[in-house]
């Protein structure tokens, strides 16, 4: 691996761990074991470093948030996608811990950031209309949209309320998000009555390992 | 009102318009006119009037949030006590915008934040409990938990968001946040269908002025 993109991925991993205003640029150099100025002649300054992290979360979001990926779901998919989303989001979960004093604090990611939010907010309003389309969800587009809010509030949120309350490991925490929008998504689904008993049966077990049965492939290629 | 109470709202006002990260003791002082001096001779710096401002948060949280009140509220009442509960939360803000970095940087506040938040979720789950057993709402022991959950974090996290998004007036905030909890525990609900019929509109017009014919003596009175 080169050191440009060792740097970015011990900065990440810092930032989750510590959050993004303990960790300085001497921290992360010290963790790789090179010095500032090394670490300076590939990024010059934490500015920079966040920069490249938030274009490379959007890259990846982008790529999962596909309007051909949103339109190709079935209604027995839509939890599994919505894993991949809490997967790629807790990844990046330093952006959305203080989010409203990092984006103050580096306003050149105020706008990729705010962007990447209306995007998941607009494609997931796409998935309940497409499930509302298919007779699959019963919702008005009044509920529709308060639901893509709250789903994407646990997307961004989730983890920052698990990591005060206790530590998890990563498994366990995306779990716990997926739980939480399946239970608000749950009773508005019109799946066949053996589908709907085995995310019941995910909710109660704190786990989605039953779930995989039901990877379609164009997901599991990503 | 004596100048430590000024002091105090002023403070309150000002940290949840820009952020407790952005205003200084000066600030304060400056905004009620006083000499930073006389506002160090009622509060001894930014951290004392931090402290009581959570006191004065957990004060009134506490008396809503009491076993009599919950245990005491029908079906049709929730939703105008959760509204009570959205008010009081929106009030003190300010503590639930960057939470993390505010409970590591004011480590005294850390403990009175978090057990107030442990009340919140036991007494929603109290609330549901309440409506499972009167038959008023389906929910497993699982779901019930996740539910409750989901409405501490849009009861402490949906304002950040609407800051982010755009500014709007207290009220239309405070509705939202309803609307949201209503989308999720709706379906679940078992009420008369006419009741459903209110709460249903009362989501698709983004008001709640029909709901208050609905409010209970015994809330209305606090």
């Amino acid at each position: 691996m080169k050191t440009a993109e060792k740097i970015l991925l011990t900065a990440l991993e810092l930032f989750n761990e510590h959050g993004e205003n303990s960790v300085t640029s001497v921290d992360i150099a010290m963790e790789l074991d090179i010095s500032p100025g090394n670490l300076y002649y590939h990024y010059k300054g934490k500015e920079v470093i966040i920069d490249a992290l938030v274009a490379l979360h959007k890259k990846q979001m982008m790529s999962v948030l596909s309007r051909d990926v949103v339109t190709a779901l079935r209604a027995e998919d839509v939890f599994y996608y919505l894993y991949i989303l809490i997967e790629k989001f807790h990844l990046f979960r330093f952006l959305y811990r203080s989010q409203a004093d990092l984006l103050e604090k580096y306003p050149g990611v105020a706008r990729p950031v705010k962007q990447l939010l209306l995007t998941v907010d607009s494609q997931l309003r796409a998935m309940l209309d497409r499930l509302i389309d298919d007779n699959s969800l019963a919702a008005t587009p009044s509920e529709k949209n308060l639901l893509a809010e709250t789903i994407t509030m646990i997307l961004t949120q989730t983890f920052q309320a698990d990591q005060i309350k206790r530590h998890q490991d990563a498994e366990s925490i995306h779990y716990h998000a997926l739980s939480m929008i399946m239970v608000i998504v749950l009773p508005r689904l019109t799946l066949a009555k053996s589908d709907i008993d085995v995310i019941q049966i995910a909710i109660d077990s704190h786990t989605m390992a039953n779930l995989s049965s039901l990877v379609p492939d164009y997901l599991e290629a990503r």
